[in-house]
């Protein structure tokens, strides 16, 4: 049985939910329940692993095939983020190259899925160790002033096993005494960031103040933004990176301000087959009812209002693509990066060989 | 009595509300039953008439006083719309000048307020007229295709006395029979898009589809926009354009993908003493508690819901400054030009000695 946190529910309810089969792990990723890159990676390797324990196939060349299945299945819930084809395919070896018993293989799945959770929690926390450097860097240079940080969307520990990407060097600034204040943009359609950062941030005990979309551009003309900082659900090996709908936006705002804008991604995040993001990443679009209507908490209860005429339709792009050449740099386990082919590969020098090859293939 | 549309219950429910007095004209304005540019300055010349009715008292010169005072109240309701500050300027020239007796004085504001209101509805049809060009141009260039036009906030005969601004030209093009399509930015936190120009283009019949404000970016780089249309509350005589937070980022968004981004205002919408719009044009603060709670439908009544943890802190900056470099042109009563202290004193020839005689004195 997994675990979860039903984040549909918060900050106004804290509800743990319970996953037994590979279709509630699938309806719990694709309903977003759970969300983020990181956890969507780690739940999906789970469900793998909830597959393989539930099946009552017999011969081993129909298991492999119905947990291939489970993996298209798994993939299917949310295209964008690539931590879920990674934890997929990561598990689908680790199962065909387990020993003979079919015992061997569940054995396996589970302490892949283990290993999936317990790497993306420490690669979270190495890219807070060194995430903070440029964060004591400004606050340097400010003599010590609060450092204001926007972030958008939720990329804290709610969105992976533990830390968050994003929120990994705010959290060690704050650790270390340095002061930090986030802007945390409100993030529609589905206000991960009025919801899930806003409440991160407050048990953290860290300032915060929640702002609609539209207004980072104003703070940022106005000097009133030290750095931009977000995540990642898939970054191609060229630097273009997949991020909520709206990041374009303030990578935008950024670049025209001269303020720095990093983007935090664990290794997994990384896309080493595609070359162009806005060409080439497949944007995710979901319900306009999504849209349409929105959910907050009516004295004491969770209440979803109207918020368009009836008759008018609504569109929902998930995510848009920041073009490499606006981004200051990428903060992954292994360091900090400029936004380009040559630097990330220069973190993953193992990456090169696959990269040759698929240029060459094409 | 002056009779306003209460907007803050749209589309859910229209609501007229009676206006007997200066008190009510402020309130009016200040919390938003009324809100867009022109309608604001269309109400503050009747508010101005309903203080001079009202007032008991007899002296002109305290007469005179009162009504400054009058329009100094007016003007601290919305501190960036400019129509508000030269509404409430005509009406005190107007009252200053009429012939000695009170009524004549009281009739002379009556007429001015009405002059304001006729002004204002010809003015948009004829910003209509001149814009309705750009639009036929791309359908032209699109062989009739429809043409896709993103509009952020609410400039439409909601925010005017009739036709509005931005929204002028695209129901001019409708009304000659070519295709459009608004993608309409739902314009948090007070979601003016998707309340009511959702509203109005659903009454009009003008296909048209609400999207959050993250979105545009995304459907610029992939070609889904023609052309971005807005309205502006302020504009420099240089041509920085203060419209509702977020514009910028459009603006950004359309220069950054060669989307022709377009200003529709009346000449009450320009500031002729005011020469760098970001950091010269007083940008409005709100309280919070307008992002942290929302109102929509719930079973048929307007409920309003919290969206934040309760202790998290919101900001709400109600405008922006879009510089002229990012703005493709400028359309007013008087045409189309670029937006330039040059191209818009062509324009307003008569501007010039103003603008002269404000920089020597500086």
């Amino acid at each position: 049985m997994v675990q979860i946190i039903d984040q549909r529910h918060l900050p106004h309810k804290f509800v743990i939910e319970e996953l037994t089969t590979l279709e509630k792990v699938a309806v719990a990723i694709k309903d977003m329940h759970v969300r983020g890159a990181g956890l969507i990676g780690a739940t999906a390797g789970y469900g793998m692993y909830l597959a393989a324990l539930k099946t009552t196939i017999n011969s081993d060349k129909d298991f492999m095939h119905s947990l291939a299945q489970a993996g298209e299945q798994l993939k299917a819930t949310r295209p964008t983020a690539v931590n879920l084809e990674w934890a997929v395919k990561r598990q689908l070896e680790a199962i065909l190259t387990a020993a003979g018993s079919r015992e061997a293989k569940i054995k396996a799945a589970y302490e892949m899925a283990g290993t999936i959770a317990d790497e993306d929690a420490e690669f979270c926390r190495r890219i807070g160790a060194h995430g903070v450097k440029i964060i004591e860097d400004i606050s340097r240079k400010k003599n010590g002033q609060v450092v204001n940080i926007l972030t958008h969307c939720n990329a804290g520990w709610l969105a992976f096993v533990d830390y968050g990407t994003a929120t990994a060097p705010i959290y060690e600034a704050h650790e270390r005494g340095i002061k930090v204040h986030v802007w945390v943009d409100e993030t529609r359609p589905r206000n991960q960031g009025a919801r899930l950062t806003a409440w991160e941030l407050s048990q953290q005990g860290l300032p915060h103040t929640v702002i609609p979309d539209n207004v980072g551009g104003h703070l940022m003309q106005h000097g009133m933004v030290d750095m931009v900082l977000v995540g990642t659900d898939r970054t191609s090996f060229t630097g273009d990176v997949a991020n909520k709908i709206g990041t374009y936006l303030k990578a935008l705002a950024a670049h025209d301000n001269d303020v720095p804008f990093y983007v935090a991604l664990p290794s997994s995040s990384f896309d080493w087959e595609i070359c162009d993001g806005v060409q080439q990443i497949p944007i995710e679009q979901r319900s306009g009812e999504e849209v349409r209507y929105i959910s907050g908490l009516h004295k004491g209860e969770i209440k979803k209002v109207l918020l368009t005429p009836p008759e008018s339709p609504a569109a929902n792009y998930a995510f848009d693509v920041t073009p490499a050449r606006l981004i200051t740099g990428l903060i992954s386990e292994r360091g900090i990066c400029r936004a380009s082919q040559e630097a990330i590969l220069g973190l993953y020098p193992e990456k090169q060989p696959d990269i040759i090859t698929k240029a060459k293939s094409e």
